[in-house]
C-alpha cells in the first residue's frame, strides 16, 4: 500500500461517502426536492449505503477506513501503520470536504430556492442565537444538511450519545472480521458494515445526528463556512469539537475493548 | 469454549442487542429526536441489524444465542450444553440491564424532556390504572421503551401471539443453518438472523411488540423499576411473566419440532 | 426426496410463508396492532422474508417451492418431478391453511377489536355488495387480510397483472440460480428470492395486491370462509378464480420462456 | 457470447429493469393502487430491486449492463467489445420500451381512472405550459411514471446532478468488481449492484428523478408518446436530451477516473 495508494483510497472514499450521505439528507430536508419528507428510514438507509459505495472504491487501495476514529482504531488494533495516519486522517478530511462541495453541487437548484423561501427565513436561526448553548434552536436545516447537530444542547450528553454510538460502529466493524474467517473485507463485509451504519442510525442517531466520524462532520462544516450562500446561517463551530472528541473517544475505548476481549 | 468466553461473548452481545433495539424505540418513540416518528419499518429494521451486531460481538465468543429461549432451544438440539444454560441466561440478563441502562445514558436528554412535557404526563398511565388487567391502556411510553407491553391487554392471547412469535424465531435459525451447508453461523448466517427478526417485527410485533426474548424484556424491565425516573410511570410487572414464559414455550416446541422433522 | 420429506417441507414452510405475509397485513390494517399504518414498504419487505423465512424451513427437506405456479414451472423445466406435482400442491395449500389460522390466533384480539369496531361495519361490503363486479367497492379489511382483492375490479385487466406479476417471480427464480455457478439454492439463494418477493411487491402489488401464488390465496380464503367471526364479510368468491389461474399462467409463460431463451 | 445472447440478456433484463421500476412509480403515484403514497424509500427500494431483477435475466447471456451509459463505460474498461456496443444500446432501448409499455398494461385500471379524475386533469400541464423552460411546472404524473423530469427545471443544474448521479452508478459497480476477488458478477454482485442503486436514488434522485441510464429514459418517453391515453399531457421533449447526455457524461468520467486511479 504506498502513499499515493492510501490517499486515493481514502479521498475518493470519504468523498463518496459524504456525497450520498449529505445527499440523502439534502434529499429529505430540501423542498422540491424527490424525496423530501422521506424520513429517518431514508437517512439511516442512505448513509448506511453511503458507507458501502465509498468502501468500494477504498478497498482495493486501502484500509477503506473514511473515518479519522476509525483509522485511530485500527491503528491501536494493529491493521493501520502508526505512521500512516496522518495521510489517512489527512485524506480523510479532505475528502469529505468534496464529498460536501459536491452535495451543494448536485442540489444547487434545492439549496437557492430554499434560502429565498421566506418561510425558512423566519425559521432560521440567527448567529446570535446560537450564543446560549442550552437554550439555543437546533442548527438550522441548511447547516444540518453539511454536519450534525444536537436536537437538545448539552455537551456532556451529547459527547456520550456521539461515544456510544461510535463505540458500536467500531467494535462491529473490528468483530465483524473475526466472523469473515479469513476472507478479509470483502465485498460481503462491506455490504455487512452497511447495515452496522444503518444500525446505528437508526438506534443511536436520534439525538445528535450520529456523526460518529470527525471527518464527516469537519470536512462539511468547513465547506458550510466557506460556501458564499445567502441566509446559510451559522456554522455552530461552538458545538463543532463534540462530534471530532465524542468519535475519537468512543473509537478509542472500542479498540481497547477489542484488544482486551477478542485480540 | 471457556466460561469466560461464554460470559463475555453473551453479556456484551446482549448489551449491544439491546442498547440498539431499545435505541431505536427511543428514538422513534421520544420527541426531541431526529428519529421521532419514523414508525413500524424502522423500528423493525432497528431490531434486527440490533441483533445482527450483537451476534457479531458474540459469534467469535459463544453461541451467540443473546436469548435466553433460544439458549433452551439450543440446548435441547445439542448446540449448548446443559451445564451451560445457567452461565449463557445469566450472562443474556446482566447483558441486558447493562444494554437498557446504556440506552438511557444516550437519550438521556430526551428522556428528560419527555417525562416533563405536560401532554405526556396527562396521558401516562397510573400505577393504579394496571391494576384491572382487561381495561387498562397499554404500557406508558417510556416503560414501552424498556419492555414490551400488549396493546389489547388478555394474558391467554398475549402467550399466545408470543409463543407462535418465538416459535418462528428459532424454528427459523434452526433451520437456516442447514442451509449454510456446514460453513456455521458466519457473517452471511448472521445476516440472514437479522432478516429473520425483522421479519417476525413485521409480520408478528403488533398485538404484543415481540419479546421472544425472556432477557429482553425482564432485564429491561429491571432496570426500569430501578432507575430513579420521576413520573416514569409504573413497571407493569403483572405482565412481566407472559415475555418470558411465551418466548420459553415457543422455543421448546420449535426444538421439539425440529427434532421430530429435522434432525 | 421422499413423500413425507415433500410434505413436510411444503406444508410446513407454506404454512410459514402465510403466517409471516398474513401477519405483516394483518399489523399494518388492524387497529390496535403497534404496527397499524406501517404501509406498503412495510407489507412489501414483510411478504419477503415471509417467503425467506418459510423457505428455509422447506430447503432441506423439498424443492421450498411454496407456491403451486412455481411448482409448475420447476416441473416444466425439470425442478420438480411431474408425479409429485399433485403432492406438493396439495401441501402447500395445506400449508397456507394452517398460516392463515395461525395469522387469526396471533391477531384474535385484533380481529375481534376491529370486527366491534362501528366505523368498521358501516364500511364493510354487504355480500351482496359485491354481485356487480365493476362497481362493487374493493373487499373489506377483514378478506384483505386473508386473500388478494383488486383496487379496481375488471377481470381481464386484473387477470393481465397477476400473470406478469408471476412472470417476473418466476423467470428470476429461475435466471438467478443461473448466477449461483453450481451452489443450488443456498442460504444466499433464498436471500435474493426474498428480495425479488419484494420487488414484485413494490412494483406490481398496486393493482391486485400481487397473489402470484395460488395456495397463497385460496388457502386463506377458505379459512376466512371456514371462520365463525361475525361481520367478516363475504369471501369474494366471485373473483378466486384469477389469483389462481393467472399465477399458474404467468408461471407456465415463464418458464416456457426459460427453456427457449436459457436452457 | 454470440449476438443472440447479447440482444436476449440486454432486451430481456432492460424489460425487467423498467418493468418494475416503471412500476414502483405507478404504484405509489397512482391512486387505487395499494402501493399509492408509499413514498421515496419505496421508490429507491423499488428501483434497486428492478435492477436486481433485470441482471438475473441478463447476467447468464450478456454483461448485464442494461444501460447504455454504462456500456459506454465497460467499453472504456474492456468489458464490452467497441464492436458489440450498438447492439448493446439497441437492445436496451428496445427493452426499456417493452417494459415501459407492460407497467401500462399492469397498472392499466389505475392509469385509466386516474385520466378521467378532474382533480387530475386541472393539474395537468398543458403542452403550450412547457415551453418557457424556468417557470414551466414539473412534468405530469403520468409522464412521470415512463420518464424522469426536474423538480426545478434549470438545464446546467440537472445535467450536472445526472453527472454526478451516473459518476457513482458507474464507479461503485466498477470497483465493486474489484472486491469480489475473481468471482465477476455472481448472485452477490447483482444484490450490491442493487443496493448501489438504492443509494443512488435515495442520494441523488431528489432533484431530476434520477436517469443515470439513457435508454431509462427515452425508451419510456418514446412509449409514452406512442401511447394513445388522452389527457396523458406532454411528453416534454424539451428535456429528453437531458436524461441521455449527462449519464453518458457521467459514465465516461468514471471509466476515465477508474482507468486512471485503479486499472
Amino acid at each position: 500500500m504506498s502513499n499515493l495508494d492510501i490517499f486515493v483510497g481514502e479521498t475518493s472514499g470519504t468523498a463518496m461517502l459524504i456525497l450520498l450521505g449529505g445527499g440523502v439528507v439534502a434529499g429529505v430536508v430540501l423542498k422540491r426536492s424527490k424525496a423530501f419528507g422521506a424520513g429517518w428510514v431514508a437517512i439511516s438507509f442512505g448513509w448506511g449505503f453511503a458507507v458501502m459505495v465509498g468502501a468500494y472504491l477504498s478497498a482495493p487501495k486501502s484500509a477503506a477506513s473514511l473515518n479519522p476514529a476509525l483509522t485511530l482504531a485500527l491503528a491501536i488494533q494493529g491493521g493501520i501503520k502508526w505512521g500512516d495516519v496522518p495521510l489517512y486522517i489527512g485524506s480523510e478530511l479532505l475528502g469529505a470536504m468534496i464529498g460536501a462541495f459536491l452535495v451543494w453541487v448536485a442540489y444547487m437548484g434545492q439549496f437557492k430556492a430554499f434560502l429565498r423561501d421566506p418561510e425558512v427565513l423566519a425559521a432560521q436561526p440567527s448567529e446570535e442565537g446560537l450564543v446560549d448553548q442550552r437554550t439555543a434552536p437546533r442548527a438550522g436545516p441548511v447547516l444540518g444538511i453539511f454536519s450534525t447537530g444536537p436536537e437538545i444542547r448539552h455537551p456532556a450528553q451529547n459527547l456520550l450519545t456521539e461515544i456510544i454510538g461510535t463505540f458500536v460502529l467500531v467494535i462491529a466493524i473490528l468483530t465483524q472480521g473475526l466472523n469473515q474467517k479469513g476472507n478479509g473485507l470483502g465485498a460481503i463485509g462491506i455490504l455487512i458494515t452497511a447495515f452496522v451504519v444503518v444500525a446505528v442510525g437508526l438506534s443511536l442517531g436520534g439525538p445528535t445526528g450520529y456523526a460518529i466520524n470527525p471527518a464527516r462532520d469537519l470536512g462539511p462544516r468547513i465547506v458550510h463556512a466557506l460556501l458564499p450562500l445567502r441566509n446559510k446561517g451559522g456554522s455552530d463551530w461552538a458545538y463543532a469539537w463534540i462530534p471530532v472528541v465524542g468519535p475519537f473517544a468512543g473509537a478509542a475505548l472500542a479498540a481497547g475493548f477489542y484488544e482486551l476481549a477478542f485480540a
